[in-house]
């Protein structure tokens, strides 16, 4: 009992690239400090772990269509949260990212997966939004709410993002 | 003590219909496991406890009659935190949602009623926007701040939404 | 060990107005009941802990001066996160506020100072956006994500605003 690891449980809800980046700056320093660590993405939070490439799924309804080409494939297409201005806002972060070296949020999430962090998809919102486990990235894991109960129970930290 | 039940605590300050519907998602399913669950209603998620008729209150101010008119009266008249395009993609979000007969905020709060969540509306905030108890759904609590340290303190998953 | 007091430990991400007054509301809410209460000011939260005035910092690259532009100085030009209404919606708060003689964003953070309430900065979206010691306020601390799960992982109530 003593030797079990804390845990640190997020849910990430936001569909926006600022917030997506704390998420998981948060998570992986959690998991530098030995927390176990689960970020279950939800609604828009989703779109985090979608692949980047376009792809062609069969059987999707035109809603599901629609929604797909309106949500950003990736974190890399997320606009911010605030001051976006039509994506000048979204530049500029991104410019002075790359000159202090900070990691993108793609990258951030490799880290988590090399970290051993757990990522999960809701898939009450896949549902919703008609996503398919070949649209998100590998090794990913699947749950519902009942999956974020029984994490979030035992969480040191519990934030919703 | 050891047979008291887990206790998860929400604050609801999203006036958001997306964010509402995962706070009571959340909510019925920490429920359903048992949890002790408050939700405590801050700002713009009061709105959710509001009645849905339109209600001739005597001696507001103008500023209040003001707010009252602005304000969702509802979840049901909330708008989407995202992708809203003037009210489209909170159709879109509604239209899937009865296609996969996922349950409308409304019915969740009603849920969450049955399941004894425990619904507080926070006076400071009644008291700012002039909203008063007639206003609100029947068998809610109100309470302060304090009422809220009181729960969240104990909480094992203490989330702000 | 049983002698300790109870944390209350808030992220402040967000920039605006009426999240910023939740934020230091619950602060101080819980200070009043013993917390050791810590607010970790991050991304557009850190304009929160901006002085007023306005400054000429030396050696600031373009992309610094016009993020330092473009950024509120303080909370009190904070606009607020629903019903902005091109600074109406935020009028109509300021004036209700005024009217019920609610402590404005400025007051509740100079009481979270006197109540010794641990105010960070967080270092790495200083150096992202280039704010400078100098520009924030007096008696604050300073540090990254390991101080906040240093906190974080002892907190009663940890909250993501």
């Amino acid at each position: 009992m003593s030797s079990e690891n804390k845990k640190t449980n997020i849910i990430l809800f936001s569909g926006d690239y600022d917030k997506a980046m704390a998420a998981y700056i948060i998570a992986n320093g959690a998991a530098a400090y030995d927390h176990d660590v689960t970020i279950f993405h939800t609604f828009w939070g989703l779109n985090a772990l979608r692949k980047d490439d376009k792809m062609l799924i069969e059987n999707k309804s035109r809603l599901e269509k629609m929604f797909g080409r309106m949500m950003p494939r990736g974190a890399k297409r997320m606009g911010i949260s605030k001051m976006n201005f039509g994506g000048f806002g979204q530049k500029m972060i991104k410019d002075v990212m790359k000159k202090h070296n900070a990691m993108p949020v793609e990258d951030l999430i490799e880290m988590a997966q090399e970290q051993d962090i757990n990522l999960i998809a809701c898939t009450m919102t896949m549902d919703l939004l008609g996503l398919r486990k070949e649209e998100l990235l590998d090794d990913i894991e699947y749950g519902g709410v009942a999956a974020y109960i029984g994490e979030g129970e035992d969480g040191a930290i519990n934030l919703f993002i």
